[in-house]
């Protein structure tokens, strides 16, 4: 009895890891040309850096992490989210001492949310985000900001929109709690089981509660832009000067809370719609935290940063036809030994097109010269080489092209040098590296 | 109070993080040369794929799992290593049915080992590895020596040795395993307790006991090569003949059994002695596996592999001062804002520049003129953009170079083209893409 993969996890294989790669190596190269650097934070935490740093009123760690006890008796988690453990990271490793401020760090990885299953959500996914930590000021909350609008960009993403709004500092959003506890007071017993402990632990969920009947309660109650004090208006006002000067399009939604504790000031999401008028929602979502690294054990820093799942950029890629093409991988080289003798000579050719930066495949199976060829069509080969007793005594090679259907003989030393002209590659004949192509 | 890292975990960062990226595009790139396509299994299994594909055996499974029970309590692992997810990977996605064989994949990602925390060896690192599914043949064998030995070669690690050996095929190692039982049977009571049970789960295991006094035992031990069928000997001899053709060194090592349970026929590692002597002992190593698929519950088809551990790689290359310049990530331009009316148009520069292909950082900080020169000194930046009152009113700015310390003023659009030429890159005046660079 075959064993299945873990319910809720998934293989990206074929096209779709390709597709992976490409995303991922075109979000690295913009994230460092905006200078940030790549951190690589460990997959496990101690549970309490999640508790402590996602927020203990959040649904991530009411109902969703995958926690377990080590051989030591220990609490650890596999991350549902990268953000505690980089604050983690910059802590621990003294970044905010040592290096120039802000520290500038973006990652890529696995983490895990065990939510209920359903179309195109996973137990398992991937997460890409950056954040800046060391730096208050309105620029470097725009700097994300346009950072996740230039990958989106060149990702193919047109129809971005970015919704931003503004938590205001500790003053505004103290005020504002106060507020709403006072309004869903009046509220509470008509309300769901959730938002009765929302309102004990942090009043602004409420307001993303998705329960209809709910709904309608929130749809009255006050808001945070009417709470805001003078300093957070007028850090929000030059965040918005900015972006116009920038020209990064946006909408003000005074109804964006997101749904984390660490949260103050600028928050923003960006939603997509795809040509066919598809409505992605949130594809990405970030802001800006005022307290998270004291509240970790670590100084006085404010930070920003965003998140993406790559799997979610993944599907509105495919869904909207943007992915580059040639991510099926064809081999350019389909090498076909005939008989056992044949197989040393063979193989070394393999070696020297690969070593040239040929994608080279090798037919293994003993099967006659027509099958080869059917499979050399298969795998979307240029051209075939065909190695046989003949070619082996004469130190010869067999170059068929598979669309024009022409075939060469030529000296096996050739081999290079002739592969790189009938590709119209620059050569020197094979003797230097300046055939060699990156993939 | 902070929260640490889980013990036996680490962070990677700064220049490290960049040499993982240059290892893993490095061997990704070669894999894809040799027409090996990336598969993503998940991080964690069902246990039971581990305890059947690992081998119950194995000190890995009977000792070093991440095992935990999920909300559903079933026993879920976090892989100790990549073979059986990718068995299973193949199995579930029927890939032997649908693809043509073999199967050619290669991983790279973490795997998790409960080991005792020790110099260069931690509870989380980063496996890359080959395998080969659904041809019995000894070129494919050879084939992944290649592969590997070519890796190797392209991150410049000389002096790399191949042990080679064959556990030989079953009838071969059945009648091994039975020499084996019947000389250890006389000695079992001086011998270690892991012994006792490797002695009744797999005798072969018993050979690679670190225990010294049973080493000695281990020493008057009969030879697998003594038990080899003359058709496992005869497709040995085909590999190795092979390799001579391919002018790959190697020495058959016939004490080299490796301590996996699946393994048959060809087995190998890859040997590194620094140039300064330093001896790093098996760096990677794979084999053959003749039942592995079919015992995981898939058809009855033969795979070979091998892999590498990419901390393991990095320490090497570190160590022996092969990696290559500028992994610690200069910035190329320092963009300089003296006052807040400067601040839009300096961030229109940054942005700019960057989309132009130029890694460029930005001072956040209100600090006087002379301060952000010295940040911009020890970001290693080229150029510094200095944008002041004047600047924004006369829409210019300053480009200073920062070996030369000689500065001019250019007009705003001229700010890319001036930039291209200065760094002596191809440019048409910031018309087009042709500035851009891949990083």
């Amino acid at each position: 009895m075959a064993v299945n993969n873990v319910k809720g996890t998934r293989d990206i294989i074929g096209e779709e890891a390709n597709a992976f790669n490409y995303i991922e190596n075109l979000l690295k190269q913009i994230c460092e040309l905006f200078s940030y650097n790549e951190v690589r934070p460990p997959v496990m935490e101690y549970s309490e850096l999640f508790v402590r740093g996602v927020g203990e009123s959040s649904d991530v760690v009411r109902k969703e992490m995958y926690t377990f006890l080590d051989k030591a008796e220990r609490s650890v988690t596999l991350r549902p989210e990268f953000t505690a453990g980089i604050m983690r990271l910059i802590i621990q490793n003294k970044l905010l001492s040592t290096s120039e401020l802000p520290v500038k760090s973006y990652y890529v990885g696995p983490v895990f949310r065990y939510e209920r299953p359903q179309l195109g959500r996973y137990r398992q996914f991937s997460q890409f985000g950056v954040e800046a930590v060391g730096n208050d000021s309105p620029e470097i909350d725009v700097e994300t900001i346009v950072l996740a609008y230039t990958i989106l960009s060149s990702l193919n993403l047109e129809n971005v929109s970015i919704s931003i709004n503004t938590l205001g500092d500790d003053e505004s959003r103290n005020n504002y709690k106060k507020a709403l506890k006072e309004y869903f007071a009046k509220y509470l017993d008509q309300m769901c089981p959730d938002c009765h402990s929302r309102y004990e632990l942090n009043p602004l969920r409420i307001l993303d509660c998705k329960v209809p009947e709910d709904q309608k309660i929130v749809a009255g109650a006050p808001k945070m832009k009417d709470f805001l004090s003078d300093r957070a208006k007028e850090r929000f006002n030059k965040v918005l000067s900015l972006l116009d000067a920038m020209e990064i399009p946006y909408q003000v939604d005074d109804t964006l809370v997101r749904g984390l504790d660490y949260y103050s000031e600028t928050v923003y999401e960006f939603h997509y719609v795809s040509k066919t008028g598809n409505d992605y929602g949130a594809i990405g979502a970030g802001g800006h935290y005022g307290k998270l690294v004291k509240e970790l054990g670590g100084p006085d820093a404010a930070g920003v940063g965003f998140s993406f799942g790559v799997d979610r950029l993944y599907s509105v890629l495919k869904d909207d036809g943007l992915l580059p093409k040639g991510l099926d991988n064809p081999v350019e080289i389909y090498i076909m030994p005939l008989g056992e003798m044949a197989k040393p000579l063979a193989m070394q050719a393999a070696t020297a097109l690969r070593v040239s930066g040929y994608r080279t495949d090798y037919c293994f199976e003993d099967v006659k010269l027509g099958n080869m060829f059917k499979r050399a069509e298969r795998k979307g080969a240029k051209f075939a080489i065909i190695i046989g007793e003949n070619e082996v005594n004469n130190n010869e090679v067999i170059i068929k092209n598979m669309q024009t259907t022409q075939q060469v003989s030529v000296p096996y030393e050739k081999l290079i040098s002739s592969i790189c002209q009938e590709m119209g590659d620059e050569c020197c004949g094979g003797e230097c590296q300046c055939h060699s192509k990156e993939s």
